[in-house]
């Protein structure tokens, strides 16, 4: 009985029937209205209806799928257009815009379930014999283009989908490690791991929908990173099927034996191989876990504080600091409230404005998380209260940690609610030191906003501070707008690249966790040098010289830019705010 | 003026004048005469003087030089014998026994001290152009052969010694990193540091004679790596120069930008380029540093401590096991005692004995180190304490740790001093999983010992554990034993295979921090599967198509255990204890 995966929905995030929840906020529209001069609250914007999608008609490739059927069942080989359409893109921002528009310029010829790593091995042979690509494909969720179809060559194109090995195969507790596929979804890994009484720790935005395979394959960080690692800290020992053979490293801690292999592996993006299964590290599930709000005086004290935890070696699992626009967002996001509640916070707000002297306009919410033995859980909320407070900050209590636990992987529906009426809204995520941090911040949130503005509409640009780490922390940008009729993409493209723009002129990376996929290839050169992209296009022909795994990710062409969308001087494509 | 570049004696660990101090340890020679069956005290193989070591002539390469001098100063180029002597050879078993016999089979050509970037960019340049091969030096103090000139089509050769390229470039305090040039002896480069307030964290066995840019290339570890963790954890940003030009990376904490052109360049062992340049994370000097020893029932119990203190998250930055026969060792080192301090001596013993129930031919010693504020030292302190004990421990105060720090970085001395009296005398280190760390050290050891026993000496095999993970630990071997007049090197390699083979039976890798160089070939295929060798044959080929960086290292070639020195069947070359 073959396993039957799950898969989003064609048009967004989540499954069929699963959407955003705007009742119940009903501050949230009159938010949005405000801040982006949005009118409407209908739908103004909706996808095609699925009948209306336009997709290429499928390429055939008898000798490639004739091979296929030697070695693979029919119900592990999909090729209907259902099928085609779910794999044909991730959910980036031009995925989403595009598939609900009904525009699928490519779609997959083939799609195929893998139920083992020889079912891999062999599909990759019957590749390179018969010239077709392969992507491989884990939840879907990628939001940087790593999914698309992107062959100049026009060749047959196979989409892996590994969601059928999604086992953990053994746990061993003396060791804390565990041996896991990489294809199924964040909850069922957790699931399996759970009846052994451990965690992998890992919990990105995106967990729900997407895999360790994925997670792997673009250095995914989740949001308990400060603790449990970002995943190539994670990873212990993996096994990559590529066109050379199948890569296999050992279960050891550490090693110095000559160049990393295990580290090549990891954030290749599908453009040298398969991860067909991994070793990771995982703990014993926390005895406790508590969750906090506070509220800063400003972005600026809740950043010191966040520095010097690291300083004083306090460590939550997450500690995640919203600057004033995402903060009045969240204030947004409240729900109706009890008489005896509103009045409850009408004397909190009276206390934190009055008493701690808090500036609604400036201040800033950070959400803070402990996990551990309840020593230890409560001695290091006492260590970093004591921090927090010293920085003016007021402490909110457990409420705020019980929305944001409720709502955590809830964030990217919100974008389909948006782009539901004509709003384009999306995220640019980097790193920097310490000492970089709020110069960065200020210059890439000016950046953005000054690019908005340029296509005549109203900025909200919003940013967190999140992933902690002894030499810096990550930047979190989300920005949004009315989209300008007609010249949406256009308009995307010139924000998307303001940001990355400032990422780069400030010394930040082109991303901190969501991969470089299609849609940061302009930045590649800039961020890993010239000579860093010689070295990885020598791996990628040495090891795939037919160029069938992934092509056009992670490897910039001669003109990136124009690849992407923009060319020639695209400082003057829009001027309204000039 | 240009700096005077330190450099190790060409015969021997550390500089001139230096040597491994016998007066004040009565009970060191005595244990080695039992143990090994050695009979004379007397210096019976030394080596032979300067004027004997044989050398072939040094080639010439008139292009190439007069290239050099266009853009290098006369000082910076040396061609001298003691020059290309002291060049020639690392510090591996296999270095020291042929250099000590006069026998130098091939030494660079010419030996070039760049003092920036930008000259071994012009060195790089000119090597390209006019076929000469770059061998990167640093303290030359590595003991896996990554130093040899291995070129076989026979080219000319340059020693790039990186000794003058010694500065700390500059610190952030405020990010804790610090800029740091590779070339500079491990304790130039920590005064440096100093002199802000901050440490780097990293102290090898080699710290004395070794360098950054070393540490770097070969994976190192140093011995508080529980805490400051392997050199790879701490590089935030680096600069190699290549033959495909310099590779660059940003400096931020984590970041996903595809695969990460950092990991290529760490370990790469010279084959790719020279590390120019590297940002490092620094910590703040610790204000407190206490070091104790403790002495186990057995090596079972004091491993089990040892996990047991990952799993609650108790980090000394040092806690290294020695098992048995390695306690008797630094037992064997201990001075001569004044009556009262022998009769407080028997006191202990006896306690130890009587009261704890230790067996002194069982017992094993761990030394254990703390740092950081005084009340987190304490606290840890306390916390180790407790679990040791629960296992059996004695503490032994911090008198054992006081004599650990004294002769931290001593050990490398030894083995001249055996080597003078025909004893063979090496370490083979590599990782394993807690839950295989016990079974893998028995059979290990166990191989050591009957290949030593089949070449008809008696074995000392000993072995410690170090570096400890989440995961599992390091385990470190020691062995030696008398040399077979005639085949010295041939019962070196049939010992040192059967400690490797075992190393792979296991599970585990070819080293855990002393790289692959030479001495490691025969293993690199099993270690990292024959498709992650062609994933570094293909770095290699696409970033040095000519080969011109350090010819013959990490990639084993088609017959690895012949060029390494044994072919055919080996396992009949000894059959002594067989």
């Amino acid at each position: 009985m073959p396993i039957e995966v799950p898969h989003m929905k064609w048009w967004g995030w989540g499954v069929e029937g699963s959407s955003f929840e705007i009742s119940g906020k009903p501050g949230l529209f009159p938010y949005l209205k405000r801040e982006l001069g949005v009118t409407d609250e209908q739908v103004t914007t909706p996808p095609v209806p699925l009948a209306d999608v336009r997709m290429p008609e499928r390429k055939l490739n008898g000798p490639f799928e004739a091979a296929l059927e030697k070695v693979l069942r029919a119900d592990q080989i999909r090729n209907d257009r259902h099928e085609r359409l779910i794999h044909a893109f991730g959910k980036s921002y031009r995925d989403l815009w595009r598939v609900r528009r009904g525009e699928v310029e490519r779609a997959p010829d083939l799609i195929i379930y893998p139920e083992s790593e020889q079912d891999v091995v062999a599909v990759m042979a019957a590749a390179l014999e018969h010239s077709a690509v392969i992507i491989p494909f884990g939840g879907g969720s990628n939001i940087a283009g790593c999914l698309e179809p992107r062959d100049k060559s026009g060749r047959y194109i196979v989409s892996l989908d590994m969601g059928r090995m999604d086992r953990v195969l053994s746990v061993d507790k003396d060791s804390l490690i565990a041996r896991i596929q990489p294809g199924g979804w964040g909850m069922r890994m957790e699931n399996q791991l759970r009846e052994h009484d451990v965690t992998l720790g890992h919990f990105p935005d995106s967990f729900l929908y997407s895999t360790l395979g994925g997670w792997i394959a673009t250095r995914s960080a989740g949001m308990q990173s400060d603790v449990y690692g970002k995943i190539e800290d994670m990873v212990v020992a993996l096994r990559m099927v590529t066109p050379a053979g199948t890569i296999i490293t050992r279960t050891v801690p550490k090693c110095s034996n000559g160049i990393d292999v295990k580290q090549l592996c990891i954030g290749s993006e599908g453009i040298l191989g398969v991860i067909t299964e991994a070793t990771m590290r995982v703990h014993p599930l926390p005895e406790s876990r508590k969750i906090y709000g506070y509220l800063f005086p400003d972005f600026e004290s809740g950043a010191a504080a966040l520095k010097e935890c690291t300083r004083l070696n306090i460590w939550p699992v997450i500690a995640r600091l919203n600057d004033p626009k995402k903060t009045a967002l969240s204030f947004a996001f409240k729900g109706t409230k009890t008489p005896f509640k509103a009045l409850l916070t009408q004397v909190v707000k009276w206390w934190i404005h009055h008493v701690k002297g808090i500036d609604f306009t400036k201040c800033c919410m950070m959400i803070v998380a402990f996990e551990g033995d309840s020593a230890t859980v409560e001695r290091t909320r006492l260590l970093a209260d004591g921090v927090y407070c010293k920085h003016g900050a007021a402490g909110l209590g457990t409420e705020p940690g019980r929305g944001f636990e409720k709502a955590k992987f809830d964030f990217p529906h919100l974008r389909d609610f948006v782009m539901d009426r004509n709003i384009m809204a999306d995220v640019s995520e980097t790193a920097t030191t310490w000492a970089n941090l709020l110069p960065f911040y200020r210059d890439t949130k000016r950046s953005i906003e000054q690019a908005i503005t340029d296509t005549g509409s109203l900025p909200w640009v919003g940013c967190h501070i999140s992933h902690n780490y002894h030499t810096g922390a990550s930047l979190y940008f989300t920005f949004g707008c009315r989209q300008c009729p007609g010249r949406e993409m256009e308009q995307y493209l010139y924000v998307k690249k303001a940001a990355e723009d400032a990422f780069m002129r400030n010394g930040g990376t082109l991303s901190h966790h969501h991969a470089v996929g299609t849609e940061h290839l302009p930045w590649v050169e800039a961020d890993i040098s010239p000579a860093g992209v010689r070295a990885v296009r020598a791996l990628k022909d040495g090891i795939d010289p037919k160029n069938i795994m992934n092509p056009g990710k992670i490897i910039p062409s001669d003109q990136p830019l124009a690849d992407w969308g923009l060319s020639g001087d695209s400082s003057k494509l829009f001027s309204a705010g000039k």
